[in-house]
């Protein structure tokens, strides 16, 4: 299994980590520390993310991230050769998706296949937050 | 990047997933419909584990576990090669590891690298529940 500070592959850590070349304890952030950043996709609408875990903490295989989607507000319709591993926060949403459009609720775990079209759309009065995670080096 | 499809290496999908070698539309499964597991690791105390999203499902790059956490309880004080992405979800805890003991609250992401010392202990009264993201083939 690759072992970015056994390598010597590490990437900076955040300012907030640990001196030294790799994270030599755990990293603890509130999602709510890490700046909202705009997402410049086609297609994306009130859906800010907060990248959370990626490659500069450290992160060797995968990336959390966060998004806060607004009332009214959707990510893109597409596709992408990599999976998302996606649970829901808080709020009402639906999965469009082929054949069909599915509902969504906190708690749920969904798997989202690479080369599979998706979109996730906030169906409620309230922000929709859901974790979505990629792996390495997408983030 | 690894894609399981292409490769033919797609292992067996769950019974809920769509018929055929792997999926091609998004699977999503409530954490609650998953059967919570008693984790058999030495010093593990009241902490089950619901394993969402992994190989099985065609995930092929990491897995999404569910800890819940009976108050008083904990995982194991361990490390090993391979890293963790945590998020905390409901309840108090906190995180023991080295030099110190370090609070956790809902919302908060946590960075575990490789071959760091750890354990989560729930010191609330709830139950503490968390999501622990591992590489394959971890689960």
């Amino acid at each position: 299994m690759f072992d970015p500070c056994a390598s010597g592959q590490c990437p900076d850590s955040k300012p907030s980590a640990p001196a030294g070349p790799c994270p030599t304890q755990a990293l603890i952030i509130h999602s709510a520390e890490f700046p909202a950043k705009k997402v410049e996709m086609d297609g994306a609408d009130g859906a800010p993310i907060r990248e959370m875990i990626t490659a500069r903490d450290g992160a060797p295989h995968f990336a959390m991230r966060m998004f806060e989607i607004a009332p009214g507000g959707h990510t893109p319709w597409h596709k992408h050769p990599f999976e998302h591993e996606v649970f829901i926060l808080d709020g009402e949403a639906v999965l469009e998706g082929e054949p069909e459009s599915r509902p969504l609720r906190p708690g749920d775990a969904i798997f989202v296949p690479g080369n599979v079209m998706h979109q996730f759309r906030n169906t409620g009065p309230k922000t929709l937050r859901f974790l979505c995670l990629v792996p390495n080096p997408v983030s």
